[in-house]
């Protein structure tokens, strides 16, 4: 094993990271555009996926680059779970695009109360998705087993919005419209939250050479 | 590289082609059970889908162990194409869980004619997936390379069985819970499309050592 090939896996890392910055923006931003109806903040989500969408395929063909080279199997950890929370925050990019699209939509219609809950959601998923990642930065597996659990109080959350919104358009189908889009906002995020908990499990599969995936999803139900 | 590798990949792949068999019943399963109004078909997808979680840890446990065998170029992309494959087979199973539990759900409530195009949908979905995975098993890249474009069928379906329920709620505001039910259906259905989307841009990858992704999602804007 070679200092440059150190340097190269640092690269990936970096890159990894760049990506969840943007991942990140695109949420805050897209949610950001419903809560606060302004559709300059909707539109701009479009780079950040593409720029996303790039990243990952960057990220594929480097890794492939660094597996031929018959790396450690600590190092083959690495380079296998950067792969996977690379389509994760790709799929978390294409959330945010769904999100602004439904920002453009109610941007058009007369405002609507939105649930409560919608920021709160946003938070939650937000916070689980820069719990995940500082867990990878700071190999921290005990940090990120704190995260899939979180999930469960943002699928509640989802659920409490859900359930408002059929109220709202059970009262008055005027709104019908509107919650839908609501309601695939919430959706969104509520899967944000999922995408975090994937990335989440692959954090302590990668520093602790363990497989936690549908354990935690059945402790969680 | 060894007899012993070779066997070790076709194990690989027979274990995928099983997830393959699986995800596919499971989606048939599951939207049957909704058409038909029967809770039993629904049921059971609950095991398909369990059996799916545990294929995708098995695939990936095997996959590490193969890549750290310093296998060839092209072996390296078998088995990273394998993994990214099994990863979209086991959120097929997800996806049918879901409309398993709409299908409980709907089961519940009083009958209500549903869209015309959600048994296309489901048929678009399934043949898409089969041709993804037949374009697999025939290391045919030219068939894989026909699957993406149709993706905008399966969405314009998806958008008509939307635009229907919205009407039908709007009508009669009983059938919103119903409607929300069978547009969710709906929605996991155009996603089963998206994954055998990816899954046939995997096989172009693998086969050609080429990436599609993205180039296929903006032609298909």
């Amino acid at each position: 094993m070679t200092l440059h090939f150190e340097q190269e896996l640092n690269k990936l890392k970096q890159r990894l990271l760049t990506m969840a910055g943007l991942a990140e923006a695109a949420v805050n931003q897209a949610t950001q555009a419903v809560l606060r109806r302004e559709p300059r903040l909707a539109e701009r989500v479009k780079d950040e996926d593409d720029a996303l969408d790039q990243l990952e395929i960057e990220i594929d063909d480097a890794a492939i680059t660094l597996l031929a080279q018959a790396p450690l199997a600590s190092q083959l950890r690495f380079i296998t779970v950067v792969m996977k929370i690379s389509r994760d925050l790709e799929r978390i990019g294409d959330e945010a695009t769904t999100i602004s699209r439904r920002a453009l939509e109610l941007c058009l219609e007369p405002p609507m109360d939105t649930p409560p809950e919608l920021a709160a959601l946003l938070a939650a998923a937000v916070q689980m998705l820069d719990g995940a990642l500082n867990a990878f930065i700071r190999q921290a597996p005990a940090e990120a087993r704190a995260i899939p659990p979180q999930d469960r109080a943002a699928d509640a959350l989802h659920r409490q919005i859900q359930r408002s919104l059929v109220r709202c358009m059970l009262s008055d189908s005027n709104t019908i419209t509107r919650s839908l889009a609501l309601m695939t906002v919430s959706k969104s995020l509520e899967r944000v939250a999922d995408h975090a908990t994937n990335i989440a499990e692959d954090v302590v599969y990668l520093y602790e050479a363990l497989d936690i995936r549908h354990v935690s999803k059945e402790a969680s139900l």
